[in-house]
Protein backbone atom coordinates (compact mmCIF):
# COMPACT_ATOMS: atom_id res chain seq x y z
CA UNK A 1 0.00 0.00 0.00
CA UNK A 2 1.30 3.78 -0.85
CA UNK A 3 -1.33 5.78 0.96
CA UNK A 4 1.58 8.28 1.44
CA UNK A 5 1.59 9.10 -2.24
CA UNK A 6 -0.90 11.88 -2.90
CA UNK A 7 -0.78 11.20 -6.53
CA UNK A 8 -1.48 7.67 -6.27
CA UNK A 9 -4.36 8.64 -3.79
CA UNK A 10 -6.09 10.95 -6.12
CA UNK A 11 -5.92 8.21 -8.55
CA UNK A 12 -7.66 5.52 -6.04
CA UNK A 13 -10.50 8.19 -5.54
CA UNK A 14 -10.84 8.85 -9.35
CA UNK A 15 -10.98 5.10 -9.68
CA UNK A 16 -13.53 4.90 -7.19
CA UNK A 17 -16.15 7.47 -8.48
CA UNK A 18 -15.68 5.67 -11.73
CA UNK A 19 -16.37 2.06 -11.01
CA UNK A 20 -20.07 1.36 -11.14
CA UNK A 21 -22.02 -0.26 -8.30
CA UNK A 22 -24.15 -3.03 -9.95
CA UNK A 23 -26.88 -4.63 -7.21
CA UNK A 24 -27.94 -8.19 -7.38
CA UNK A 25 -25.49 -9.63 -9.48
CA UNK A 26 -24.28 -11.50 -10.27
CA UNK A 27 -26.80 -12.70 -7.51
CA UNK A 28 -29.56 -11.18 -5.03
CA UNK A 29 -27.88 -9.23 -1.95
CA UNK A 30 -24.35 -8.92 -3.79
CA UNK A 31 -23.29 -5.23 -5.35
CA UNK A 32 -20.83 -5.83 -8.32
CA UNK A 33 -17.95 -3.55 -9.06
CA UNK A 34 -18.45 -2.79 -12.59
CA UNK A 35 -14.90 -1.83 -14.26
CA UNK A 36 -16.22 -1.50 -17.69
CA UNK A 37 -16.47 2.78 -17.01
CA UNK A 38 -12.63 2.28 -15.52
CA UNK A 39 -11.53 0.51 -18.60
CA UNK A 40 -13.79 3.07 -21.27
CA UNK A 41 -11.78 6.00 -20.19
CA UNK A 42 -8.13 6.22 -21.85
CA UNK A 43 -6.61 8.22 -19.81
CA UNK A 44 -7.81 6.57 -16.71
CA UNK A 45 -7.32 3.12 -17.98
CA UNK A 46 -3.36 4.11 -18.73
CA UNK A 47 -2.95 5.79 -15.27
CA UNK A 48 -4.57 2.19 -13.61
CA UNK A 49 -2.39 0.27 -15.23
CA UNK A 50 0.58 1.97 -14.16
CA UNK A 51 -0.14 2.12 -11.01
CA UNK A 52 -0.47 -1.59 -11.22
CA UNK A 53 2.96 -1.89 -12.29
CA UNK A 54 4.33 0.53 -10.52
CA UNK A 55 4.93 -2.20 -6.88
CA UNK A 56 6.53 -4.34 -9.41
CA UNK A 57 9.40 -2.96 -11.17
CA UNK A 58 12.88 -3.76 -10.68
CA UNK A 59 11.48 -7.54 -9.63
CA UNK A 60 12.63 -8.89 -12.65
CA UNK A 61 9.36 -10.27 -13.18
CA UNK A 62 9.64 -12.57 -16.39
CA UNK A 63 6.25 -13.80 -16.99
CA UNK A 64 2.59 -12.28 -16.18
CA UNK A 65 -0.10 -14.64 -15.64
CA UNK A 66 -3.68 -13.81 -16.42
CA UNK A 67 -6.56 -15.13 -14.67
CA UNK A 68 -9.71 -15.75 -17.30
CA UNK A 69 -10.91 -13.34 -18.29
CA UNK A 70 -10.68 -10.38 -16.93
CA UNK A 71 -7.21 -11.31 -15.97
CA UNK A 72 -6.43 -11.16 -19.75
CA UNK A 73 -7.59 -7.25 -19.81
CA UNK A 74 -5.10 -6.17 -16.89
CA UNK A 75 -2.33 -8.59 -17.27
CA UNK A 76 -1.02 -8.08 -20.85
CA UNK A 77 -0.68 -4.66 -20.78
CA UNK A 78 0.94 -5.23 -16.92
CA UNK A 79 3.36 -7.60 -18.88
CA UNK A 80 3.94 -5.02 -21.27
CA UNK A 81 5.37 -2.73 -19.27
CA UNK A 82 7.33 -4.87 -17.07
CA UNK A 83 9.01 -6.67 -20.22
CA UNK A 84 7.71 -9.72 -19.53
CA UNK A 85 5.72 -12.60 -21.55
CA UNK A 86 2.19 -13.06 -20.33
CA UNK A 87 0.70 -16.95 -19.39
CA UNK A 88 -3.34 -17.40 -19.77
CA UNK A 89 -4.52 -19.20 -16.74
CA UNK A 90 -7.69 -20.80 -18.31
CA UNK A 91 -11.07 -22.90 -16.99
CA UNK A 92 -10.79 -26.47 -18.60
CA UNK A 93 -11.21 -27.52 -21.76
CA UNK A 94 -9.95 -23.77 -23.10
CA UNK A 95 -6.57 -24.31 -23.94
CA UNK A 96 -5.41 -26.44 -26.61
CA UNK A 97 -2.24 -28.27 -26.15
CA UNK A 98 -1.23 -30.09 -22.89
CA UNK A 99 -2.24 -28.49 -19.67
CA UNK A 100 -1.90 -29.48 -15.79
CA UNK A 101 -5.50 -28.22 -13.54
CA UNK A 102 -6.07 -27.51 -10.31
CA UNK A 103 -9.03 -27.35 -8.25
CA UNK A 104 -10.36 -25.29 -5.97
CA UNK A 105 -13.17 -24.87 -3.57
CA UNK A 106 -16.10 -22.50 -3.97
CA UNK A 107 -18.83 -21.54 -1.79
CA UNK A 108 -21.00 -24.25 -3.08
CA UNK A 109 -18.91 -27.13 -5.22
CA UNK A 110 -15.28 -27.12 -7.43
CA UNK A 111 -14.03 -25.11 -10.19
CA UNK A 112 -10.78 -25.79 -11.72
CA UNK A 113 -7.81 -23.81 -13.82
CA UNK A 114 -5.79 -24.91 -16.30
CA UNK A 115 -2.23 -23.61 -17.51
CA UNK A 116 0.25 -25.19 -20.69
CA UNK A 117 2.44 -27.91 -19.04
CA UNK A 118 5.40 -25.13 -20.68
CA UNK A 119 4.12 -21.68 -19.48
CA UNK A 120 6.54 -21.51 -16.99
CA UNK A 121 10.18 -22.12 -18.59
CA UNK A 122 12.80 -22.19 -16.13
CA UNK A 123 13.78 -19.93 -14.30
CA UNK A 124 10.16 -18.28 -14.71
CA UNK A 125 9.87 -15.16 -12.05
CA UNK A 126 5.80 -15.05 -11.99
CA UNK A 127 3.37 -12.29 -11.12
CA UNK A 128 -0.25 -13.03 -11.07
CA UNK A 129 -3.18 -10.57 -11.85
CA UNK A 130 -6.52 -10.58 -11.70
CA UNK A 131 -9.08 -8.20 -11.37
CA UNK A 132 -10.88 -8.60 -7.83
CA UNK A 133 -9.55 -10.41 -4.85
CA UNK A 134 -12.45 -11.97 -3.20
CA UNK A 135 -11.75 -14.81 -1.16
CA UNK A 136 -8.76 -15.60 -2.43
CA UNK A 137 -9.42 -19.05 -4.13
CA UNK A 138 -8.94 -18.30 -7.99
CA UNK A 139 -5.52 -16.72 -6.90
CA UNK A 140 -4.27 -19.22 -4.76
CA UNK A 141 -5.28 -22.15 -7.48
CA UNK A 142 -3.25 -19.62 -9.89
CA UNK A 143 -0.13 -20.11 -7.20
CA UNK A 144 -0.54 -23.90 -6.73
CA UNK A 145 -0.30 -24.58 -10.63
CA UNK A 146 2.62 -22.01 -11.40
CA UNK A 147 4.61 -23.58 -8.46
CA UNK A 148 3.61 -27.30 -10.19
CA UNK A 149 4.94 -26.09 -12.80
CA UNK A 150 8.58 -25.26 -11.77
CA UNK A 151 7.33 -21.37 -11.09
CA UNK A 152 8.55 -19.21 -8.87
CA UNK A 153 5.76 -16.94 -8.28
CA UNK A 154 6.93 -13.65 -7.06
CA UNK A 155 3.33 -11.98 -5.70
CA UNK A 156 0.00 -11.25 -6.88
CA UNK A 157 -1.65 -7.94 -8.61
CA UNK A 158 -5.48 -7.05 -8.40
CA UNK A 159 -7.10 -3.78 -9.19
CA UNK A 160 -9.52 -4.50 -6.50
CA UNK A 161 -9.67 -5.69 -3.15
CA UNK A 162 -12.73 -6.87 -0.78
CA UNK A 163 -11.04 -7.18 2.46
CA UNK A 164 -14.26 -8.49 3.97
CA UNK A 165 -13.59 -11.73 2.15
CA UNK A 166 -10.63 -12.07 3.52
CA UNK A 167 -8.50 -13.29 0.41
CA UNK A 168 -5.03 -12.45 2.18
CA UNK A 169 -5.49 -15.27 4.42
CA UNK A 170 -5.62 -17.79 1.70
CA UNK A 171 -2.73 -16.37 0.17
CA UNK A 172 -0.32 -15.98 3.19
CA UNK A 173 3.13 -16.16 2.70
CA UNK A 174 2.86 -14.22 -0.91
CA UNK A 175 3.35 -10.62 -1.89
CA UNK A 176 -0.05 -9.39 -2.81
CA UNK A 177 -0.70 -5.48 -3.64
CA UNK A 178 -3.84 -4.53 -4.20
CA UNK A 179 -4.52 -1.07 -5.84
CA UNK A 180 -8.14 -0.21 -4.10
CA UNK A 181 -10.13 -1.50 -1.14
CA UNK A 182 -13.84 -1.65 -1.02
CA UNK B 1 -0.74 -5.59 -45.86
CA UNK B 2 2.53 -4.14 -45.83
CA UNK B 3 4.30 -6.87 -47.76
CA UNK B 4 7.20 -4.33 -48.99
CA UNK B 5 8.51 -3.91 -45.44
CA UNK B 6 11.18 -5.89 -44.63
CA UNK B 7 10.86 -5.77 -41.02
CA UNK B 8 7.19 -6.23 -40.84
CA UNK B 9 8.19 -9.75 -43.01
CA UNK B 10 10.36 -10.71 -40.66
CA UNK B 11 8.47 -10.28 -37.69
CA UNK B 12 5.33 -12.32 -39.61
CA UNK B 13 8.11 -14.90 -39.81
CA UNK B 14 9.41 -15.25 -36.40
CA UNK B 15 5.76 -15.13 -35.47
CA UNK B 16 5.05 -18.21 -37.26
CA UNK B 17 8.02 -19.71 -36.29
CA UNK B 18 6.91 -19.14 -32.52
CA UNK B 19 2.83 -20.25 -33.10
CA UNK B 20 2.05 -23.87 -31.88
CA UNK B 21 0.28 -26.20 -34.87
CA UNK B 22 -2.43 -28.81 -31.71
CA UNK B 23 -4.13 -30.66 -34.55
CA UNK B 24 -7.40 -31.95 -33.83
CA UNK B 25 -8.46 -29.10 -31.61
CA UNK B 26 -11.28 -28.01 -30.84
CA UNK B 27 -12.67 -30.79 -32.79
CA UNK B 28 -11.11 -33.45 -35.10
CA UNK B 29 -9.48 -32.64 -38.33
CA UNK B 30 -9.07 -29.03 -37.38
CA UNK B 31 -5.24 -28.00 -36.68
CA UNK B 32 -5.14 -24.86 -34.28
CA UNK B 33 -2.66 -22.15 -34.07
CA UNK B 34 -1.84 -21.73 -30.32
CA UNK B 35 -1.23 -18.46 -29.63
CA UNK B 36 0.54 -19.01 -26.21
CA UNK B 37 4.08 -19.12 -27.26
CA UNK B 38 4.15 -16.02 -29.26
CA UNK B 39 2.18 -14.75 -25.45
CA UNK B 40 5.04 -15.98 -23.74
CA UNK B 41 8.13 -14.54 -25.33
CA UNK B 42 7.93 -10.68 -23.94
CA UNK B 43 10.02 -9.46 -27.13
CA UNK B 44 7.36 -10.79 -29.32
CA UNK B 45 4.25 -10.35 -27.60
CA UNK B 46 5.31 -6.38 -27.81
CA UNK B 47 6.66 -6.49 -30.95
CA UNK B 48 3.29 -8.06 -32.44
CA UNK B 49 1.27 -5.56 -30.49
CA UNK B 50 3.20 -3.19 -31.79
CA UNK B 51 2.41 -4.47 -35.39
CA UNK B 52 -1.26 -4.83 -34.98
CA UNK B 53 -1.16 -1.07 -33.49
CA UNK B 54 0.56 0.72 -36.48
CA UNK B 55 -2.44 0.15 -39.50
CA UNK B 56 -4.38 2.37 -37.27
CA UNK B 57 -2.42 5.12 -35.84
CA UNK B 58 -3.31 8.69 -37.20
CA UNK B 59 -7.24 6.85 -37.27
CA UNK B 60 -8.55 9.05 -34.18
CA UNK B 61 -9.57 5.69 -32.55
CA UNK B 62 -11.22 6.53 -29.16
CA UNK B 63 -12.26 3.20 -28.25
CA UNK B 64 -11.09 -0.58 -28.86
CA UNK B 65 -13.31 -3.52 -28.73
CA UNK B 66 -11.75 -6.65 -27.81
CA UNK B 67 -14.34 -9.95 -28.32
CA UNK B 68 -14.06 -12.60 -25.26
CA UNK B 69 -11.29 -13.71 -24.30
CA UNK B 70 -8.44 -13.74 -26.70
CA UNK B 71 -9.69 -10.60 -27.91
CA UNK B 72 -9.18 -9.09 -24.37
CA UNK B 73 -5.48 -10.55 -25.17
CA UNK B 74 -4.74 -7.92 -28.20
CA UNK B 75 -7.33 -5.54 -27.22
CA UNK B 76 -6.04 -4.07 -24.27
CA UNK B 77 -2.52 -3.17 -25.37
CA UNK B 78 -3.71 -1.86 -28.47
CA UNK B 79 -6.17 0.36 -26.68
CA UNK B 80 -3.08 1.79 -24.56
CA UNK B 81 -0.69 2.19 -27.43
CA UNK B 82 -3.67 4.12 -29.61
CA UNK B 83 -4.57 6.38 -26.10
CA UNK B 84 -8.06 4.56 -26.85
CA UNK B 85 -10.53 3.06 -24.21
CA UNK B 86 -11.55 -0.44 -24.17
CA UNK B 87 -14.83 -2.11 -24.82
CA UNK B 88 -15.08 -5.69 -23.69
CA UNK B 89 -17.81 -7.55 -25.92
CA UNK B 90 -18.95 -10.26 -24.03
CA UNK B 91 -20.46 -14.13 -23.99
CA UNK B 92 -24.00 -13.70 -22.44
CA UNK B 93 -24.81 -13.12 -18.71
CA UNK B 94 -21.08 -11.97 -18.55
CA UNK B 95 -21.86 -8.33 -18.12
CA UNK B 96 -22.85 -7.11 -15.38
CA UNK B 97 -25.37 -3.72 -16.22
CA UNK B 98 -27.92 -3.83 -18.27
CA UNK B 99 -26.89 -4.97 -22.26
CA UNK B 100 -27.70 -5.55 -25.74
CA UNK B 101 -27.18 -8.12 -27.40
CA UNK B 102 -26.77 -9.78 -30.73
CA UNK B 103 -27.04 -13.26 -32.38
CA UNK B 104 -24.90 -14.95 -35.25
CA UNK B 105 -24.48 -18.12 -36.96
CA UNK B 106 -22.27 -20.32 -36.36
CA UNK B 107 -22.01 -23.96 -38.46
CA UNK B 108 -24.99 -25.38 -36.05
CA UNK B 109 -26.64 -23.37 -34.38
CA UNK B 110 -26.32 -19.92 -33.37
CA UNK B 111 -24.26 -17.41 -30.62
CA UNK B 112 -24.83 -14.13 -28.73
CA UNK B 113 -22.75 -11.68 -27.82
CA UNK B 114 -23.24 -8.21 -25.46
CA UNK B 115 -22.35 -5.29 -24.98
CA UNK B 116 -23.10 -2.63 -22.55
CA UNK B 117 -25.56 -0.24 -23.79
CA UNK B 118 -23.21 2.99 -22.79
CA UNK B 119 -20.26 1.43 -24.33
CA UNK B 120 -20.31 3.67 -26.98
CA UNK B 121 -20.18 7.37 -26.06
CA UNK B 122 -20.97 9.78 -29.17
CA UNK B 123 -19.40 10.25 -31.00
CA UNK B 124 -16.97 6.86 -30.70
CA UNK B 125 -14.14 5.76 -33.61
CA UNK B 126 -13.90 2.12 -32.74
CA UNK B 127 -11.54 -0.44 -33.73
CA UNK B 128 -12.53 -4.37 -33.30
CA UNK B 129 -9.69 -6.48 -32.22
CA UNK B 130 -9.48 -10.50 -31.68
CA UNK B 131 -6.99 -12.99 -32.47
CA UNK B 132 -8.21 -14.86 -35.49
CA UNK B 133 -10.29 -13.87 -38.44
CA UNK B 134 -12.52 -17.62 -39.19
CA UNK B 135 -15.91 -16.99 -40.74
CA UNK B 136 -16.60 -13.28 -39.51
CA UNK B 137 -19.41 -14.67 -38.12
CA UNK B 138 -18.25 -12.77 -34.34
CA UNK B 139 -16.70 -9.72 -35.95
CA UNK B 140 -19.40 -9.18 -37.98
CA UNK B 141 -21.84 -9.89 -35.01
CA UNK B 142 -19.18 -6.96 -33.10
CA UNK B 143 -19.31 -4.57 -35.70
CA UNK B 144 -23.23 -4.53 -35.71
CA UNK B 145 -23.66 -4.60 -32.27
CA UNK B 146 -21.24 -1.42 -32.30
CA UNK B 147 -23.24 0.42 -35.29
CA UNK B 148 -26.96 -0.39 -32.88
CA UNK B 149 -25.29 1.47 -30.09
CA UNK B 150 -24.39 4.99 -32.08
CA UNK B 151 -20.26 3.73 -32.58
CA UNK B 152 -18.49 4.37 -35.67
CA UNK B 153 -16.66 1.35 -36.73
CA UNK B 154 -13.31 2.43 -38.07
CA UNK B 155 -12.24 -1.38 -38.70
CA UNK B 156 -11.24 -5.01 -37.82
CA UNK B 157 -7.93 -5.62 -36.57
CA UNK B 158 -6.61 -9.95 -36.37
CA UNK B 159 -3.49 -11.16 -35.58
CA UNK B 160 -4.52 -14.08 -38.04
CA UNK B 161 -6.55 -14.80 -40.75
CA UNK B 162 -7.74 -18.34 -42.38
CA UNK B 163 -8.53 -16.97 -45.88
CA UNK B 164 -9.88 -20.01 -47.02
CA UNK B 165 -13.11 -19.27 -44.64
CA UNK B 166 -13.72 -16.19 -46.24
CA UNK B 167 -14.07 -13.96 -43.31
CA UNK B 168 -13.42 -10.93 -45.72
CA UNK B 169 -16.43 -11.51 -47.63
CA UNK B 170 -18.65 -11.47 -44.49
CA UNK B 171 -16.92 -8.11 -43.01
CA UNK B 172 -17.12 -6.38 -46.62
CA UNK B 173 -17.22 -2.71 -46.82
CA UNK B 174 -14.92 -2.48 -43.22
CA UNK B 175 -11.55 -2.28 -43.20
CA UNK B 176 -9.26 -4.83 -42.41
CA UNK B 177 -5.81 -5.47 -41.32
CA UNK B 178 -4.73 -8.95 -40.48
CA UNK B 179 -0.75 -9.60 -39.41
CA UNK B 180 -0.68 -12.97 -40.74
CA UNK B 181 -2.59 -15.65 -42.71
CA UNK B 182 -2.64 -18.84 -42.47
Amino acid sequence: MHHADPQREALRLRTLATLRDVPDFPRPGIVFKDITPVLGDAALLRDVIAAMVAPWLGEDITHVAGIESRGFIFGVPVALALGAGFIPIRKPGKLPWRTMSQDYALEYGTDRLEMHIDACPSPSRVLVVDDVLATGGTAGAACQLIARLGGDVVGCSFLLAIPVLKGRARLDGCRLETFIEV
